[in-house]
């Protein structure tokens, strides 16, 4: 088409229309009136997906969880700065999580917005810090094209959130040109020959040598690779959190990098090397007062095989091969736990898990303190995908579960969340209810943000008085969660004992849609 | 004291002890870890009242609430840039409120930021756009001054909105030192005397005058300066939103802008002069195809008396005395509608309303399009306080009344909330059981994004089809206001007739504590 020349479609039109011809196969959308234009674009485009979410949050957090198990971006739609901020703490989960995401942000008609109408904010400003990428339509004919970079900057060179603001007037002007370029989907970064030899001779000299894995390395393929530098003597953890594992039975079953900072440097001293493939230097979440922050013990040798931006799973493979190992460690055998029985608590909830989670189920974990020992019972439950809180943001974990169950319908998607977790973003139990999203969401509740009683004592802020107790509790009044999911269209039901428990998750499994079980645990 | 003496007090409490020194009188938080010193020190400060949000958009509605009822700022805790983030919308909206509020981020510790740890992230670019002052309390011996400095930015130039940042050192740290300086609270701009001069001739000459007003205009003060403008011949009309407005039986009411641009034209049509008092020249809210964004008819001469950061009640005062006119308009009457029958509608609600309103009581409006049939029926109501949403982000009148109904325990508030817009910030609910909060909210439940499918329409965006009108309904699954209303402990009914709704609304404002009533309206 020669430049300039009219088009019969719209911006909001190229716009969609290319990120569907690029396979962008689902939007999560809280759209308002400058929205519009691309609610009946989406309309009209049977190959993206369009799922309703009553809060942002929602919507990020889903396209969060949809990416990381389609492996390809979803894009949102957020109403302005002010839909931008509301659905900002999980693009800051998703940046940690190196999680493609296309955010179409829509703004006021570009001539409209010298005026600072009441919902003008600085939307660059505001959004720029957890975008990989952000740029405005200004002009109707740049909208197929922008898409088309939006989409390809969400992969790297290391993949994250990206932000495509479109004005008004570009979505609602005829004079959309899709993209019709080539385009290839991006990969990850091969891993650098030096750096594998380098690694090769280090691991040769080392006495006691640790390997941080994260990324593709958390593939079965990579955990193949992980299996054999294991056999060869190097011990391998992962990233205390990371985006998604997989886990379960046929699969080795890496360390994992402790939480509190002062257990992890207890876990790797005498380490004398400290690989990284696909992830930087383990730090500590939070500092506190005389604790370290870097978690390497002195004197250990640190040596990257490639960041959050390369093929870790091929990192691995290159360094087997360096190596010359073949032999693997020994993978998770399938062995479950019996009934648990007695009062419901973390552990007996993990057991129940491990012994009802079917093959190919997907977990969400935003479980904070009551959520390892599912994790660690699992670890030789059936196969299936681990998918975590990456950017301490609480909050995500029912988004994520929403995004993917709509990603991978035919499989079981648990979520584990705290109970002040949950509260942040309930709005997602409305959405699964409407989309019959196959999950069942566990909420630990205990009444409490346990984690920052735990937390309160560490950082010796001194001990609690009446006002800071209630600061940390949740009691007073007790939520019911059974209502409030339920008030949503969601079926929950209530569990106080571990057989109890046992029989309702059997059920809640055996039983398409989302289903909610309060576990009722102790603060 | 001595430059760099240490005193045994942290920067947390040196904080929280200028805060409650200079007059701040409650915080709205959500905390974190990296806020467990300000929760102590809070726990200490008896002079301040600690509220638990769920949610840190409910945390800064309500501070928004609470400021406007008693005018000067309070405090919220959030939890890094993920707590600003979720704060976020309801910050801009405060911030279109022209509301002082001091917004105190937690942040890492200084020596932990450069290790980029999960929750690290650039707070100063998220922000500073909704920020109209921010700093970070990067060395302990600053916490005192710079909580002052806070203090007094978030009252002007034009109130606001400010961001103090304390990183969790500065708060662990011994070497706070309270600021005990002198600091007068600052007050608004008095009017300029060349611009009321020029206003007195520019009305002398003019055919068709029109007064905007908004900010102190609004007091009851201020209305009855704009009462003898409106006697004098000068059309009275308030911005289409504004943060509180004195009305109801003994106090005159101005007229309203319209909403919708076309309909403001209209109305306007012409004005030969547009004088405004506490606020800019009238813009519409959204662009749309072919329509105006400016709402100031051509040939209007446009004069200034002075912008949010001027008292305008002061201004309108200084006119009438300069036109040398001291006669009133009519007051409003005490007046109220009999009581309504048949099916419920906004409109039955909106008579309800009028009857049963308390002397003294305080609406937060964020009814969206439910709302208005209440706003025009109580002018003659008991005389009331009327808040609105300023910013154009729903999911702020529960929050809002939550802050209002902290600021006066002795006074009614009433919440009028759409259900789309409810959704948002649901979690208020919750802050509401905990205080026993004297809010009795009115969620307006029809199901559906109602201004949507009007803006839908208005933007000639076409027909939608089944996907489009998925997104703008809230049907399928219809969310059970009750239910989610008594899983957060507030007592809740449903009204499905204006009868029925009119007896349940005598009872709520009847009884203390939060009440819901769901009142099921056309769709």
């Amino acid at each position: 088409m020669a430049d300039g020349e009219q088009t019969s479609m719209t911006g909001a039109e190229a716009l969609v229309g290319t990120l569907a011809d690029l396979g962008v196969a689902a939007c999560f959308a809280n759209p308002g009136t400058s929205e519009m234009h691309l609610v009946t674009a989406l309309d009209r485009e049977p190959r993206i997906k369009s799922v309703l979410a009553l809060f942002e949050g929602v919507a990020t957090g889903a396209a969060d969880g949809f990416a990381r198990v389609s492996g390809g971006p979803a894009m949102t739609l957020l109403h302005l700065g002010a839909g931008y901020l509301n659905g900002g703490a999980n693009i800051h989960n998703a940046r940690r999580a190196h999680t493609p995401m296309i955010n179409v942000i829509g703004d006021h008609a570009v001539p409209h917005l010298r005026y600072d109408a009441p919902l003008t904010s600085n939307i660059v400003g505001m959004a720029a810090p957890n975008s990989r990428w952000i740029k405005s339509v200004d002009k109707v004919g740049d909208a197929g094209r922008l898409a088309a970079e939006a989409w390809q900057a969400s992969f790297g060179p290391k993949p994250g959130p990206v932000s495509l603001i479109l004005p008004a007037d570009s979505a609602w002007l005829e004079g959309g040109v899709p993209f019709n370029g080539d385009m290839a989907r991006p990969a990850l970064n091969a891993p650098e020959t030096q750096a594998i030899e380098e690694a090769a001779r280090l691991v040769a000299d080392a006495d006691k040598p640790v390997l941080i894995i994260n990324g593709t390395a958390l593939t079965e393929d990579g955990l193949k690779a992980a299996a054999v530098l294991k056999a060869a003597g190097i011990r391998i953890m992962t990233d205390t959190f990371y985006a998604k594992m997989a886990r379960g039975a046929g699969r080795f079953a890496p360390e994992r990098l402790q939480y509190f900072a002062e257990g992890a440097m207890e876990d790797l001293e005498g380490c004398d090397l400290m690989l990284l493939a696909g992830t930087d230097a383990p730090v500590a979440f939070f500092a506190y007062p005389g604790k370290p922050s870097l978690l390497v013990p002195e004197g250990c040798h640190v040596h990257s095989l490639g960041d959050a931006g390369t093929d870790s799973a091929a990192a691995l493979a290159a360094l087997a091969a360096k190596m010359g190992v073949s032999a693997s460690a020994d993978l998770a055998p399938l062995s479950k736990p019996d009934a648990p029985t007695g009062p419901l608590s973390a552990a007996t909830v993990g057991a129940s898990l491990a012994r009802h989670m079917p093959a190919g189920a997907i977990v969400a974990d935003d479980g904070v303190s009551n959520s390892l020992m599912s994790y660690i019972q699992t670890t030789t439950a059936e196969p299936h995908d681990w998918m975590m809180l990456t950017g301490g943001a609480i909050g995500m974990g029912m988004p994520l579960s929403l995004g993917a169950a709509v990603a991978a319908p035919d499989r079981k998607v648990i979520c584990l969340s705290g109970d002040g977790a949950g509260m942040y973003t309930n709005q997602a139990l409305w959405s699964m209810a409407r989309e019959g999203a196959d999950v069942t969401t566990i909420v630990f509740v205990n009444h409490s943000y346990r984690i920052l009683n735990i937390e309160l004592a560490r950082t010796g802020a001194g001990n609690p008085g009446p006002a800071a107790q209630g600061m940390l509790g949740l009691g007073n009044p007790e939520i019911n969660w059974v209502d409030l999911a339920q008030a949503m269209g969601v079926p929950a039901v209530e569990a106080t004992t571990a057989e109890d428990f046992d029989a309702v998750l059997a059920n809640s499994i055996a039983e398409p849609g989302p289903r909610l079980i309060a576990a009722v645990v102790p603060g």
